[in-house]
């Protein structure tokens, strides 16, 4: 079939362009000796995990219980590190029950009521969870705040039965600026605080051997920090405006576009095509407007409704028709696939495969 | 099962409230003579549509053929009224298709390419299609512009094949004021327009027997829109943070409360809960912040990743331990139905109902 025949909104991926990502991107980090724990939260499609996990990965990331269960059931990697804070008996509980069918799940904590809970599931179910301490080295989002409480922490959780240190990470690996929580204040950067807390566990004696880093743009600059053993990155695979915005990428090194319809033009100088929040979601964060239209380069979306999106051609000579077929960027890729039931893999023009987004839903 | 039994986060409504919202708006609507037909895209659950429908409505609004064929599949209503553009074989095919099981499918059209594709579809099922001309009255989306381009279009359609004129609609019902697609620019009410286009209408001999606003601030002053024969609404059978910024709900009214659990107190002014973009969404439109969390009304989430919640503790005395449960007020009900597979209906503090939300994911 062609993609002529996919009714829209759809969303779409070149596959091409993927494979050529998921293959820059493995080159990059292990030139630079770092392993690759890709995060399948962008995609939630076990067989694109095992694409990246053939192209060289060490392992995956998850950020929910509900991703694991369902990369495990597919048999994606058996290395997995979970990186959310797991508290409450149920889910402490499917924790050491999804561990059990994997050689290794870590998880990341960043306070010692999350250690507590987590040794008492692995006494229950006696097993042994391996951790990482959460670091916040400028996000404003989890994480302990300097190197001596991750130390202390780390030092506290170690004498709880069941858990085993393994490392710090923290999430994005950047340099030191605004926090994005809180643009005015200054945050410190992750190069000084994984240094810093470094020497003061080398001081310890505690052997730190996992340094994670993540975030697609970092990826690039991942040889400044030489300290860190793994990146985990998700919106790489696919791509979005976000990652172009942050010079990291190229329109085409962007994977997933949504095929859609204009059903209007109302106004000489506005089209509406037929999505909106619904598929492409409401995220802008670092961006403004609501996507990028590959045939409308200098068109902008400066609003989306659940089903609409209105499109201002105030700037763009050409104007499309109604009926007309347009491939959208979107802001976001992460939270799109997150959208929808299935991703079309699209190659020259025709439909290669349809992929179940398996781990869709999976909220808990 | 006690609600305390839900792992987090879970989406919740309360029951009573939303039965109480079903009854007032119906009561409302119906005490000024005007037709009730309410927007179930907000909930996309064929058993709420049942008890809205139960209390008076007169039909049911979708927004996309999809949700069309889920509520056709539940025996909802069979009088429905598509509030879109459609466009494009396969989608006019399958509208036919489902129209047949209904009494009456209307939709909408705002341009001649619309109605001619509509035209065609009609002829080659051997159907006939009642539309209604939408008019952008000032949301700058969809709709013809001034009333003789509705007059126009009514026109023209009607002189196609399988076409039957039934009235004129908009969204949302508004006094005049700023566009929302561009707040710069002053945009006609829609009483003006309304009245200059029956005026119209009725000089050229039309009968227009449906006038059809939408919106739920504007169920309060249908009073207002003397020509009005039909109000649809979709938030108000829930309520959100963007109801209560508008004026016409209390939180008391918000049934919808998406139950999250505290996973970090990173610092003294900062908490973090599990869920973020992927249930509570980056919907915005006319508030700040992510959303109001009931027992921390001081407390204000400036930042949402995928899957954490930021609370900027800063300016409330009381703080939450790690642990800890929290209902949270989404800014926009309509979108956080469309992330999860199920809701849960709540009834003094015991799980009373899970609701699969059926035609979630119908994105064509």
């Amino acid at each position: 079939m062609t993609t002529a025949g996919l009714e829209t909104p759809a969303v779409t991926i070149d596959v091409a362009i993927m494979e050529d990502n998921i293959r820059r991107v493995q080159a990059h980090l292990s030139k630079h000796g770092v392993k690759n724990r890709p995060h399948i939260k962008t995609h939630k499609i076990p067989a694109l995990g095992k694409m990246q996990m053939a192209a060289g990965a060490s392992g995956i990331t998850c950020q929910k219980i509900g991703e694991v269960e369902v990369f495990a059931d597919a048999g994606v990697s058996d290395d997995v590190l979970l990186t959310f804070n797991i508290i409450g008996k149920e889910k402490t509980d499917r924790l050491m029950a999804v561990a059990k069918r994997l050689k290794r799940l870590a998880v990341v904590l960043d306070n010692d009521i999350v250690a507590k809970g987590l040794s008492e599931a692995a006494v229950r179910h006696q097993g042994e969870i391996p951790f990482l301490i959460e670091c916040d080295t400028g996000m404003g989002r989890n994480g302990v705040q300097t190197p001596q409480a991750a130390l202390d922490l780390a030092k506290a959780a170690m004498k709880l039965r069941g858990l085993r240190f393994e490392g710090i990470m923290t999430f994005p690996l950047k340099p030191p600026g605004a926090s994005l929580a809180n643009p005015k204040m200054s945050a410190p950067g992750s190069l000084a605080f994984f240094k810093e807390a470094l020497r003061i566990f080398g001081q310890a004696g505690i052997p730190v051997p996992v340094v994670s880093g993540g975030g697609t743009p970092a990826i690039w600059t991942v040889q400044d920090y030489p300290m860190l053993t793994e990146h985990r990155a998700g919106t790489c695979i696919f791509n979005d405006v976000m990652t172009v915005a942050s010079g990291t990428a190229t329109w085409d090194n962007c994977a997933m576009r949504v095929r859609a319809t204009v059903v209007s033009r109302p106004t000489g100088e506005r089209a509406v095509f037929d999505c909106g929040t619904k598929v492409l979601t409401s995220d802008t964060y670092t961006v403004t407007g609501h996507g990028h239209i590959m045939e409308y380069p200098d068109a902008t979306i400066p609003l989306l409704s659940e089903e609409h999106g209105v499109v201002d051609l105030g700037n763009s000579r050409k104007k499309p028709e109604v009926g007309e077929v347009i491939h959208i960027v979107p802001n976001h890729c992460c939270v799109v696939s997150n959208m929808v039931d299935e991703l079309y893999g699209v190659r020259g023009g025709k439909l290669e495969v349809t992929w179940p987004v398996a781990a869709r839903g999976t909220v808990r």
